[in-house]
Order: C-alpha cells, then sequence, then structure tokens
C-alpha cells in the first residue's frame, strides 16, 4: 500500500498552538515549519519522538575497481568492522544523542564473524557489478536488497520507534547516487558528479568520464527501478525500501546527504507521498547536493561542510528535531505564562 | 589581566589526531574546525565539557519608549517572569540538552518575587535612560552590570564549568546592537539596523531615523567603554563582563545571535585575545549579523532563521559542539581500528 499524502487538516490548529508560544511570531525559523510538519506527519498536536533510529546500511560497488573513488573498495569491509566495534563517527554521534544505531551488511564483499543485535546480516551479493559492464544488480537482487531495507524499518517499528534516520557506508557510491541524480532529475551529468571522499582534479575528470560511459549505456532506461537495478547499489536499494516502508507506517524519516538523498529520488519515482515524511538533515559538501534538495525544495538543518555519510548528518540534526518537538510540547503559551492580553495581543 | 591568546603548539599534534580518525581528512568539515579549537583552548588532546551553562542577563530600555521595537517595554518583565517559570523557549532548549540555565535581572524595570538559585537579582537600574538625550547608563553603572557577568561566569566556574554560553532579553536591544555595531565595526548605520522582533517597513524607516540621531549624538565618542555607556545597555554590558571573564579563565564561550555578537565586539576592543575562545552558534535572521559576522571571520554552526534571542542559539548548537569533541575523544583512530596500513595510506 503506497503512504498517505499528509493530512493537512490539522495544519491551522498546529500553526495557531505554534503561534501562541511566547516569542515573535516566527522567531524560531525553521524550527516552526519542522514542528508543523511532525505534528502532521503524526496527526497530533502533541508529538512524541519514540525510541529514534539509524539505520546504515552498508555494500560494496563493482565500479569501485575503475578508479572511481579515492578509496579501494576494502575501505567498505573495514568500515563495517569499525562499526561494529563502534569506533566510527555514526558510532560517536549516536551514543551522544541516545540514537540507537543498527548496520546491516547488505552488499558487502567479505565475511563478518560479528554476532549481534545491533549487526544484522542480509548480504544479496558481495558487492554489485560493474555497471560498466552489465546492470549492477539483477531485478530480483534489488528486490531482495529493498526488502532487507523494508525489515529493518518494520523491526524497529516494533520497537516502538516512530522516527528513522539513514545512512550508509559503500566506496563507489556517489557515483550511483550521481547516476540516480542525474537520470531522475534530468540534470546534466557534469552538475551530479563530485568528489567524494576526496577525489583530485584529475580524477574528477575520470570519473566523470567513466559514467558518462555508463549513462550512456543506460540512457533507455526510464523505468525507476530499472534505473535503480542498473545504476545503483545494494544499500542504496536497501534506503529506498526503508524509505517507502517507514512514509508507509506514517514516521518521521531523517535524510542523510548525497547518497541518502539519491535513494530518496528512487523511493519518490515509486512513491510520490514519501517526501511529506522527510526532514532533511543537512546539506552535503559533495557537489550535487544543494542541487539536488534544490529541486526537492528542501531546507536543510545542517550545513556544516560535512562528506562522510554513515548517516552522521542524521545523528547531528537529531537534537535540533527534538527541539521542534519541545518547542510545541514544553513551551508555555502567551495564555498559559499568565502574560497579559494587552502585551499578547502587541508582543504578536 | 587580560585573557590569552591561544598557545597553538599544540595545533600540530591535534591535526594529527583529527585526521589520524576513522574518516576521510577532512570529511567532518566545520566539526573538525571547532574540536583543533577546543583543544587549544583547553591545551589538551582529551578535551572534556563540564557543567555547561546558559547565562541568560535581562535589562530595559530607555529607548523603547520611542516607538523602535515592535513591543512595549513591559514585555521584557514579561518574559523573565516566563523564563523563572520555566515556560521559555530557552527553558525548554536547556532542559533537551541538560544545559543549566541561570536568568539575571541586571536592568529590568520591576521587582521580582522569585528567589531561586536558578535567578540571580543584581539590578544595577531599572533600564537604562533613552539614549536620544542622554548616554543610556554612567560610566558606574556600567562597570557594575560588567561586574554582575563577571560574577555569574566565576560562579559557574566554581562549579566545575568550564563552557558557558550567552543570552539576552531586553525590549529595544536590537537598537543598542546596531550602533556598537556601526561603530565599532564601522559599518554605515542602515546595514546595522533591523527589524528585531518584527517591525513593518515604516517602522523600520522610524527606527533607522531615530538611531541616526543617536549616532550623530555621541559620534565624538572613541573610547569601547564611553560607547558601551552612551549606546548599550545593562544586559549588553553584563555579557561583555562575563565573556571577558570567561576567556580570562580559558572557557569555552558560545555566543548567541546579534545582541550577544555586538556584546562581543565590544569585549575584543576591549581585549583582542577573547575572540579566541568564541564559538558562534548561529547566524541569525536579524539583518545585520551576517555582516557582523563576516566581518569577525566567523563561520556559524546554524543557519536556522532564528531572530529570537535568549541564547536559544547557544543551546540549540550545543549538540554539536559535543559532538566535535566526541569526535576527538570517542572515535576510533585508523591505527586503534585495526585498519591496514595499506588502507590508511591509500584512504588518507
Amino acid at each position: 500500500m503506497p503512504a498517505l499524502l499528509l493530512d493537512r487538516s490539522l495544519e491551522p490548529r498546529l500553526q495557531q498552538l505554534i503561534d501562541q508560544k511566547t516569542k515573535p511570531l516566527g522567531a524560531l525559523g525553521q524550527l516552526e515549519t519542522l514542528a508543523l510538519q511532525i505534528g502532521l506527519i503524526q496527526q497530533s498536536t502533541n508529538p512524541r519522538l519514540t525510541n529514534p533510529h539509524i539505520l546504515v546500511f552498508a555494500g560494496d560497488h563493482g565500479i569501485a575497481a575503475d578508479g572511481v573513488s579515492a578509496y579501494p573498495a576494502e575501505v567498505t569491509y573495514q568500515m563495517v568492522i569499525n562499526f561494529i566495534a563502534g569506533g566510527a563517527a555514526i558510532n560517536a554521534f549516536t551514543r551522544q544523542s541516545g540514537l540507537r544505531l543498527v548496520v546491516c551488511d547488505v552488499g558487502v564483499r567479505g565475511t563478518f564473524e560479528a554476532n549481534t543485535p545491533e549487526f544484522v546480516k542480509f548480504k544479496v551479493q558481495p558487492g554489485t557489478h560493474n555497471m560498466r559492464y552489465q546492470p549492477a544488480m539483477s531485478a530480483d537482487d534489488t528486490e531482495a536488497a529493498m526488502d532487507a531495507g523494508r525489515l529493518l524499518v518494520d523491526g524497529v517499528r516494533h520497537r516502538d520507534c516512530n522516527i528513522v534516520g539513514f545512512g550508509e557506508m559503500g566506496i563507489g557510491n556517489s557515483s550511483s547516487a550521481a547516476l540516480l541524480m542525474h537520470r531522475l532529475l534530468k540534470v546534466p551529468l557534469n552538475q551530479c558528479v563530485g568528489r567524494g571522499t576526496g577525489l583530485t582534479d584529475d580524477q574528477l575528470i575520470h570519473k566523470l568520464a567513466v559514467l558518462t560511459e555508463v549513462a550512456d549505456t543506460y540512457a533507455h532506461l526510464t523505468d525507476p527501478m530499472a534505473i535503480l537495478s542498473a545504476m545503483g547499489g545494494f544499500e542504496i536499494a536497501a534506503v529506498v525500501g526503508g524509505i517507502l516502508c517507514a512514509a508507509e507506517n506514517g514516521m518521521v524519516i531523517l535524510i542523510d546527504g548525497f547518497i541518502v538523498t539519491a535513494a530518496l529520488l528512487v523511493a519518490r519515482a515509486l512513491d510520490p507521498a514519501v517526501s511529506d515524511y522527510c526532514v532533511f538533515t543537512h546539506q552535503s559538501e559533495e557537489a550535487g547536493h544543494r542541487l539536488m534538495l534544490d529541486q526537492l525544495d528542501a531546507q536543510p538543518l545542517l550545513s556544516l561542510g560535512l562528506r562522510l555519510g554513515e548517516g552522521t548528518g542524521c545523528a547531528l540534526a537529531y537534537p535540533l528535531v527534538q527541539a521542534a518537538v519541545t518547542m510545541l510540547t514544553d513551551m508555555a503559551s502567551f495564555e498559559s505564562a499568565g502574560v497579559s492580553t494587552q502585551l499578547v495581543t502587541s508582543y504578536q
């Protein structure tokens, strides 16, 4: 069943509550817009964020062999080991903010020994095919990866989680994200391709040449699922499935950087209503992300020059999302604060 | 004794530690710069933030009688009552983030009954004179208000607090802040004057006319203390004193919006080293703030369209400051994560 477009009938009441808080009209800027959105998602004037999770999906990319990333593919595996050990940025930031982290191997090359509830093994394949020569994933494998995303979201939902952020790890996946952006937003490829984790000028030229070839190969595809299979990745497909499932279940969805936003482009091509549930946590330093956000008419909460992925933008922005809800639920109104009617009138 | 310019001899070691964390070089953007700054302030590769406080100073402004604010002066008093009752935005946000809040009446018109450790009575005068006709504060009263700021910072410092944010409440104080900016940064007055809590176009024109008159009256003053006395306010002077004391004691200082940044302009005119200790928490919606921050070469952490004051920007940005420290202290290095040397080399 598709996600529901937000029922906006509660909007006037929510806006009135926000306007009656003890502050000048509109003085909390983006937090006010966010409070309204979350109230509408939960259809409540008293929204609550419960058991927030970050889900990080990891997968390898065949195209990484062609020098489109500053790092060798093995780093995906090594970083998942680091996630499991609790040493990565996303571990540190989720610990700090009281978010639960679940990491899922959906397509990494290499076998993991770990067996903990915070690490889910759902390996569809050990990495994608090199999309330069054949579609990255079969249709069945794409569906399987999307199912992994859905399953994890269902799992945390049954833990009473109503807000979920998505992160990813996959050397080479900024290439997939750039291609998805190019095809789904019809933006020239050179405006979509960036330095990823740190390409030099020459390497960037090489990456664009390789990706131009890939884009030409699959230029005939128009179906979003076919485009995802051909040029996506397992972790991206998992995020697509996770976003769809979260929106269908009326959860608040935290969108991270360039890769996760590219996954959202696929999700909204499949189900336009998902965008209503998304909070854009940050504008990444990756070149194409600003343009992607503009096309989505999205106002990111942070712009700190991050380009790490892993869901770090979600974790860092989460306290701001909490603050928006806190404003709605914990701030006094002019009436409850006992500020005189005369002052209320003039203060507003 | 003046604040010490930061000893930067630890910088190469700190930068090396940041670069060895399991992430691409520079991938945490502004958080990396912030971690470096805090390491230098504390002269430690293992910095800690302890017992963080927000100090909010409140005072009234004689100029408010001349229609320079959208709100009557009585709102200052009413909002302090709201702070004491715990109903304002800054109460909600500090509760959420585990920050302690102390509110200080340094110049409000009206008497407060409350007697709690979180509310300090240090009223120098019940509001400033109307600076259109005489200097806002006498030299002695200016010093007394600065002392209030120093005393509060000393107080929280003895509670083992090593990071302090400053906030303010005072109807009319964006007029003082604009005039201080004009004089201390030598920026044309019309680029300093903004809508404050929400002036209409006509009211903004009126505000500029009134403040132009005030600026002309005190155009002969050049001493920062004389400028502060003539065109500042009690809450602004208290923040100036608080910033000076915090910097002298090597604390991390969180700078809020337009008014608090104007207080910083005075503090750095008195002691240029204070800037080294300041973290710029947000860019306010108030027109002049962007220009103020540019002149200070400051990169604010947030830009959410806030224009509330009260230290709300400090409280909202605090988790990001924590995250910067967390990166330095809680993230694995390539070595500790056991990522192979070959990968370290290529990953960097």
